[in-house]
């Protein structure tokens, strides 16, 4: 598939309403289980998700689109989320992070980008210089990849508990040195 | 987390509505697309739950709990789906899942299943001796792993269009060689 903004919105604005239905209302045990030490539950995730609303996608969009002659990205904090809702509940937190993404959802579609919009470079702090079109894709890529983990982290709570289905469930099995 | 059936439960419930979220109304471009040769695309993934609603686990559970002196599940089709769901449309498949694991869920409710009832066993055609508890804890492992893959499997749509970003986003490759 080829890169193509109102099919990126689509599936951005979808992510939201997935968490919800996914996890809203889920005790504890299903929500604040992690796949390992250093990782992430899926309440850390849903945190990580509002850092990436707040400091990541659309700031650097900005930074792009400002055309400056130095448009260097702040550098992105995997673990501003822990301090930041400690004590938050998960409800309020999927409650923020919607209105978050719908806002910076208005926001994008409001910028009505062109193709050559999309060419325009930005640097990153560690892979060098990226273009708006990859901001973009990764930034839908990096939702699902979340939504994966989700479900994976939720699967393992279970693990001891399939008996000798395990081969048969790989979920149980992946990232069993963490990727991420 | 021990197997409780009232947490199990309540996943296996969100199961539909959370792809409904994440899928419905998609175009194909998102919802047919697949991560390699023989493996699944999202539409085929609900077509594959459906499978396991009308012959998998509440089928192997009802072989359990009738108690008989052989209690051998039928082997599984993974592709019955394929010729089953040929013309179809995602929206009626959707629909349909929904509707049959509801019908599911409330016949499962409906046992009143006591500790003694989940260690009663079935023989799996290839794992062998199984119990109730092992067999619904599956279902719930199985839903999940299907819902990561489907994340995964539109991830991948995008893969050639993050540029650099791509070591960053392992769900990009996750499952090179296909683990199902």
């Amino acid at each position: 598939m080829n890169f193509d903004l109102e099919l990126s919105c689509q599936v951005l604005a979808r992510t939201p309403p997935t968490l919800d239905a996914l996890l809203d209302g889920l005790p504890d045990l299903w929500t604040r289980g992690v796949e390992g030490p250093d990782t992430f539950s899926p309440f850390d995730v849903v945190g990580h998700l509002i850092d990436g609303e707040e400091t990541d996608w659309i700031p650097r969009a900005r930074i792009i689109l400002v055309r400056g002659p130095n448009p260097v990205f702040e550098p992105y904090d995997r673990f501003r989320h822990r301090v930041r809702n400690a004590g938050r509940t998960l409800p309020s937190l999927l409650e923020e992070f919607a209105r978050l993404r719908g806002e910076n959802l208005a926001l994008l579609r409001s910028w009505d980008l062109t193709p050559a919009d999309l060419e325009l470079p930005g640097t990153h702090p560690s892979l060098g210089r990226v273009t708006l079109r990859q901001l973009l894709a990764s930034w839908v890529v990096h939702d699902l990849g979340h939504l994966a983990q989700v479900a994976r982290v939720m699967a393992k709570q279970l693990r001891q508990e399939v008996g000798p289905w395990e081969p048969f469930l790989p979920v149980l099995t992946d990232h069993e040195t963490p990727r991420s």
